[in-house]
């Protein structure tokens, strides 16, 4: 059984490939779409494509709220009109060196779902619409999902207002704050960013995988049904500096060396609790060839789907650096652990995960007759944060992916093929209308 | 048995704290003489010392011939006045953070050797002297042992000359060659910088050991029979950047992984080999918490007495590093060696290391009453490089080691007791006398 409604394909693809032309960047190909984009968050091109979707949003029915932090809520109206909004949201910001597909999918995926249901007149059982989240890569503002965080009431306002952009990334000769720049591209507006001022009935979330899952396994969607658990640490091994012709193995205390054991043993630890450790940034000091380093410097990023066995991880990390640094061939270097940050696992609402399991079936039967009876969807959990996992504190929420070539984001020659964007994006509204008729079953209009 | 000579151990120490005035640095205590050094190659402070260091010899009888690199030869006459003279090399430059100690000690012993002989009107059988070799650390002009380098006829003159001091470490706004520095402080000779034009009978050198095992074995002296054999490689590895909380384990080629088993397999083959293998750079890109990196580099500093072992650990570690990327977890990560320098073992000459081995039986033979009867010297390789290592392939040559505090030299700190600069500058003028003697007895003075 297929959903009734079928999105317009074509009009989707047009309208992701026109709006990057506002922050398209890094050419990597011959076709002019085989571009990255550097749309950095409330720069000249964000105000330029937020004012695109608000005629859009307008155009097939919808009103529009900007809160304080600049998202963008869309509203389409149901039968009833009083209700929270089921929501579709994302994020139109890219990363500096981002690509085409990240965020915005989701949030022209939500679009696409909004004008296939208004050109067919189908009229919800209560109002549905979308959000464009501001400063979700916290790339340009260095707090990722930060707009979603102050309306989930996990992020102060005056925090995320005073978060000062990254110099590296700035084209201004002073470095301007978000609350600086949201007045500057006109988009701060008097509501409330807080779940109370702007309920949301439920939040579904369609992304690209960003990892290579969906592709290897052959599949089409994912259907999430939670974001892991992860937390961030900095290590720093202390040994002594000798020099490298004149000091016996025996008496050294080289902490590269101590540093390169604990980075393999991290990896053992994650293996065989079936989580992720990696170390993406590593420092020495001094620096020179014959001469072992004093200190050094790595991080580690330590993720699972549960939250008990991040903390498992972590302490079977412990335990095997103090081995390293006590009783293996460098014992005597000093471990100090730095916590830089540290996140709760998220679990996706029953009903969205659900209702996003049934309209993917129906969309893959579409996809069964050509290809073998193989299942298109999974179970997945998000590997990276996303506005959703803030949102979820706060109402029902859900999330689909797509597949993502090579398992590569944040890089210009990210991609998600046409007929999986298409696909996703059916996923998406069936989802929306799936939980639009489950609520107004549960009672939950009613007066 | 002693040597009938006894050094002022007094003046010896006087004047390396005296001289010491000239360039001292970074004071890491409370005594006047609790700095470290940065007396640079050919800066103020090298051109005061060499002046200071040229009346010194003068006053013990010695002629003195600047060479084309600033080379200095002071040589005293002896019963023979033409025979090629039996020379005490080393060096009054400093690195920018150095000690005390570092080849400081081997030209104010040679020079104290000197002022013994020459007080006690002991008459050798032909002439001998000291050299002050100029910039061997290397740390100004970024070529170590460059000037004896020119003078054994392995680093041509011009090379040399035309060296250019390193950026952070300039005082001008230009950056000097040595041989714009030569001229400016008055040190640019006219002797060919040439064992031909200025040969040498035979070469001594007193140096600290900077390393660990006199002190960790409780010995006095090291008769030094050569100098290792070391290769340095960069290792690149090429993997990809993913993100790393959507990329399973399974899917990586994490070049950061790979490189840190790589680290820790070298060690183990250096473990094996009775040899060293150190990393004492490491660098990554693109360097963030939670994306891989995809480029790792890493230096390896390879060493071992005998030729064939450096040759044999490198094959160790080509098939150890193939395994790590082709079948190992991480497998599909590209490896690119590149060899960075390559030096041959250095042995030193028989009779030279047979006299040491005399002097120090006979000066160590002062000691045995006061401690047990542990032998208080020892045969040991030279892990560092040395002028002897570029003099040793044109004339006779030996090294003598003393003890150094904790195995650290290349710092402020870097110490080596009073007792043991006088013991080792004992070893040394008694090393020298027993030559003078040997090659007159080997008739090698016969007109």
């Amino acid at each position: 059984m297929h959903s009734p409604l079928r999105v317009n394909g074509p009009r989707l693809m047009e309208s992701i490939h026109s709006t990057c032309e506002f922050g398209k960047a890094h050419p990597y190909g011959e076709h002019e779409t085989e571009t990255g984009m550097a749309r950095l968050a409330l720069n000249d091109d964000d105000k330029k494509v937020r004012e695109w979707l608000i005629k859009q949003v307008k155009a097939v029915g919808c009103s529009v709220t900007i809160d304080q932090m600049g998202n963008i809520f869309a509203v389409r109206p149901g039968r009833n009109k009083t209700a929270p909004p089921i929501m579709m949201g994302s994020h139109l910001d890219t990363q500096p060196t981002g690509g085409r597909y990240d965020g915005i999918l989701g949030v022209l995926a939500a679009l696409e779902a909004l004008r296939t249901i208004h050109e067919s007149n189908y009229e919800t059982e209560g109002p549905i619409g979308l959000i464009n989240w501001t400063n979700e890569e916290g790339a340009r503002f260095p707090m990722v999902t930060v707009s979603s965080g102050v309306w989930a009431d996990v992020v102060p306002l005056e925090t995320a207002w005073n978060c000062r952009e990254v110099a590296s990334l700035s084209q201004h000769s002073e470095l301007k704050t978000m609350k600086e720049e949201l007045i500057r591209i006109g988009f701060l507006g008097e509501t409330p960013a807080s779940y109370k001022a702007l309920p949301i009935g439920a939040h579904f979330e369609l992304h690209i995988e960003q990892g290579p899952i969906l592709e290897d396994e052959g599949q089409k969607i994912g259907v999430v049904t939670g974001g892991q658990a992860y937390s961030w640490f900095e290590i720093e091994v202390k040994g002594q500096d000798c020099h490298a012709g004149t000091t016996p193995l025996a008496s050294r205390r080289d902490p590269l060396l101590a540093a390169a054991k604990m980075i393999s043993a991290s990896n053992k630890i994650a293996r065989e609790s079936s989580g992720l450790i990696t170390t993406g940034i590593l420092r020495m000091e001094p620096g020179s060839i014959n001469t072992m380093a004093h200190t050094v410097q790595f991080t580690m990023d330590i993720r699972h789907p549960h939250d008990e066995k991040v903390s498992y991880m972590v302490e079977k990390c412990r335990e095997a650096f103090d081995t390293i640094a006590t009783k293996d061939s460098e014992r005597g270097v000093k471990v100090t652990w730095k916590s830089l940050t540290e996140n709760m696992a998220v679990s996706f609402h029953p009903d969205c995960i659900s209702v996003v399991e049934k309209s993917s079936e129906e969309v893959c039967a579409g996809l069964m007759k050509e290809s073998s009876d193989k299942v298109l969807w999974r179970h997945m959990t998000s590997g990276a944060g996303h506005d959703s996992c803030n949102v979820s504190k706060r109402c029902p929420t859900g999330m689909i992916f797509t597949p993502t070539r090579n398992g590569m984001s944040h890089t210009p020659d990210e991609f998600c093929s046409s007929e999986d964007c298409i696909l996703g994006t059916e996923v998406l509204m069936g989802s929306v209308l799936k939980y639009d008729i489950l609520r107004a079953q549960q009672g939950q209009l009613d007066q």
